[in-house]
């Protein structure tokens, strides 16, 4: 096991997207959640690694060569890293399924957060590789998307995405820490966390939320 | 076993959203179900209860005293009551989260209901705290979403609501039945029951539907 | 076992709805996909069956025969279809519910497909009668919506659909297939599956992505 | 001029939509405004007159008898009526246009209130018959949608409609007044219009507004 | 003037979107109207010319190339041709303005179509280059809107246009004419305006819609 | 005449909002422009000034003391300020209309920017007082919204903007510059404004505009 997976293990295990929010917020990086539509296409579904971006755009024509800077980022995939795709938000077709899925898995991708549709929801969760999107539905990327640039800044559900920035995906969505505040971000979450034990046990034992509160300046 | 409880366990028991919603609909109380978008957190989850309303609105930075009204609601929380808030509609950032509702399970509060969205939708699962929500997100209403009135009337998912409502939630979505039609409503929805329970043997037994609806009215 | 039930068990068994919209956009036939929003009612629901179509629109006073149109659409359901409505759109209430799916599953009904809403999820679960639907809501059709016409061409989630064309659903949403087209699609989707049997084994060996789709043109 | 001619006209000249709205919002009558996506076609259209209530739904087809309630309607029309139509709110085709504004400009019709598309706005204009409408569109309702009941309760942009209720056009939307309340209404509105005339004056004159509003109640 | 400016010139001055989308309904053509959020940016504001598409996705940085395929675009467009843009729908930022306007019509070019936003509409009005679009925005497109292909087929409010086909707008919106069909459409369309004539004399003369319409067949 | 009143004079007179956002985008500042459905009431409507902000809640019953917030607001009013109102985003009601700007052009307010509805058009398009909004509704305000907080960060469709921050608007839209900026970007946009003419006059002569933009980088 590598320093990096250690590293991914230990994040994945005791922290979660929303006390992830909660730290970058207090430091003024407040527009680091994606939009609440992108969620996990099976229950329990969780990721946290580096964002491979990738950057779509609708079509409607079949391109000369369909796929190919699409499939160009999946063969360059690293061990640890999400694939994060704008579509911009397209409802037309899917733009994730389950053969890139079993590539991505099988090279190390650790999962997908696509800000549109995906498809064979079925299989990718007997694989259990964690898909963020929009929704689900049968209709091929083919001759309606096609990814127009990899690895370069995008947008997804809101939140602006560099490649390389840290993504993770819960229960609750999906957040991105920019590469300059991840240190910080991850200190500062883990301590969170442990205040919040503290906090959840006051509360279970009947005590005042306004007491608390005062107290600890957690909710 | 407070009467109280006994009271709201027998409807929780025999009455289900859809059965309340049509007796009102021939009280001539035809706006009382929420939007649909608002859904159960998890897959099971149903309430009843009384409800204690709150409205919240966007802000644009952190108040003075934030979380304040909402504190204050949360700490004169009564058993057998559920929270019922109307954000109107934001989808910004969650107004509902999981130390929140260990608090009102502690108080013996019965579940919330959030024209907006949640989150820490796993720790509420576990709990098997019923929450109704547009959604989840991961980002906090800290600066995004403030309480400004409680225990006033509120319209949540398009429903009048005032302080003290019975609200019903399950997996169809969510009522409130009005003060005035209550013991009405109660009486129906029990009766309506029985009547579609006879219904439903003679549609499995291969009736024709037109004979049924006929004899029985109900549909 | 009848012929016509063999046929929709072997396509139910080894086809999905991606690969039969795949087909047929290669065919041309690129409208065929409902819109995304349409999805199953309980996890697994799957159908594959043949239209009975039904048009509804919005009222806004008790018709004077109501449900008339529908419940002798129900009466007339023959075994292996599928019943397929269109609201259209509507969200003010459920124009399918639970004992129109033990009626229709009675009669040898395979399903249900509502471009709207449904309500009674929890015993539509029961049941296992798979129901695909925009969501849920409690409050009746009863003077919201009423069918105005019966097996006639309607346009279901954007996709046109006739009466007795082929519709299947599952977990990624819905497609139709139109009648003409039907025996080219049933065939070319059996020999596509097998294709990507051999590509997804390829992809978990580990191949290169674009190796792949230049050998065999299947992603 | 009749006595009903000048009834409206009295009426138009001195009242308008928001002093309306504001009367029966007082009277507890707090639904009557249409959704504020009803607009004027062109500039300076203003219309005050009985609705003549019509519904329409989509269709796939082109039906057995096109426009066959909607021309019954518009030959039953009566001088001081009101074409109302809900769609309801379908953006698939234009239910309204030049011809028939043309037909019912020549019957005394004063105008049309419509909760979807029209067509022909240029002509419209010049003809200088007062249309209302969620926009334009070049494509013709046939095959798209048909009316299925007329002078029925309708609900236009959300407000409910009977036939014969009086509804207000003009640049600010559409109102509908219930027959019930209509004496009442009329009577306070043009009360109130005169207050307004006050109020304006003192505010022209640099009053302090929390002054005005304390002795005026009127903003 | 040039024989395809008096064909322009006739077509421009006897034929409207409204008439030309009836006759390609009837031909089975019943897609070829854009959405009707696609309005003229100033009132009166009406084209007829040849398409010259290009399409443009959403980006997050600044191109290396900035605005390079749709100064190519622009550079090579000929007398009669109208600038038809997909962006798709994208609403951040406008992809046309005054400079763009400016260039065109210097260049012989009759308009511009934007299925998105434009910009300087005040000074593209005082040009008088008719330009349709869903709206303005004081935001330019660089780093927001790049063009990635030009004189491709692409989609324009839902109707599909291929470089080169004739479009239409004036005061109710657009329309495509495929090239297939262009001539049968601009001969029946020619013919249609005359029946249009007389069906509006008769229904001023105050004839009864129902004749007018059992004789004519047109509204 | 205040040297205050010469700079919004000048700076009105010869700037505008498009090129205002080019040049804070040049500066990294480039979410300033507001959504592009906030337009002005009138044709032709144009205002600069300082933003005199207000927040508005919806509520569901009349307030103890309506408008109260608001009211102050308005007696609060400093010549050379704008009206700025985040409702946010409602429609249900006009939170502006006719004598509040009756009091606020009496008191040397410059116009409203309100990110919700108005009424009263007609009224305000007579006082040649600029207003921009979502749309019209006859609707009030009262029970419906209510101003929560004043002169507050708030966000007006999707800009952030402080009490005493320049806002402009005008046929495209409206922008808000941030106070840290104002100098540089009235400075910038003085400048660029030239450089636009240069660039105007080679395209009317017809040059190529990928010479023009490759000479001034300017569109």
């Amino acid at each position: 096991v590598s320093a990096r997976d250690e590293y991914y293990e230990t994040i994945a295990s005791r922290l979660y997207t929303s006390v992830v929010a909660d730290v970058m917020d207090a430091l003024g990086a407040t527009r680091q959640v994606m939009h609440h539509a992108i969620q996990p296409v099976y229950a329990g579904a969780r990721v946290v690694g580096r964002a491979a971006t990738m950057l779509a755009a609708e079509v409607y024509e079949v391109p000369a060569e369909p796929f190919q800077r699409e499939l160009e980022l999946l063969d360059s995939l690293r061990p640890g890293e999400v694939v994060v795709c704008a579509t911009p938000g397209s409802v037309r077709a899917a733009i994730w399924g389950e053969l890139l899925s079993t590539h991505a898995q099988a090279r190390g991708g650790r999962g997908a957060i696509i800000d549109g549709l995906t498809r064979d929801s079925r299989r990718i969760t007997e694989l259990r590789f964690p898909v963020f999107a929009r929704g689900r539905t049968p209709a091929d990327s083919l001759g309606r998307l096609d990814v127009v640039a990899t690895r370069v800044p995008i947008e997804v559900g809101g939140a602006p995405c560099r490649d390389g920035d840290l993504v993770f995906g819960d229960e609750d969505g999906c957040v991105v820490v920019p590469a300059e505040i991840e240190d910080t971000v991850i200190e500062q979450a883990l301590a969170k966390v442990s205040g919040e034990n503290t906090v959840r046990e006051a509360l279970r034992a009947g005590a005042r939320i306004q007491d608390v509160f005062r107290e600890h300046g957690i909710l």
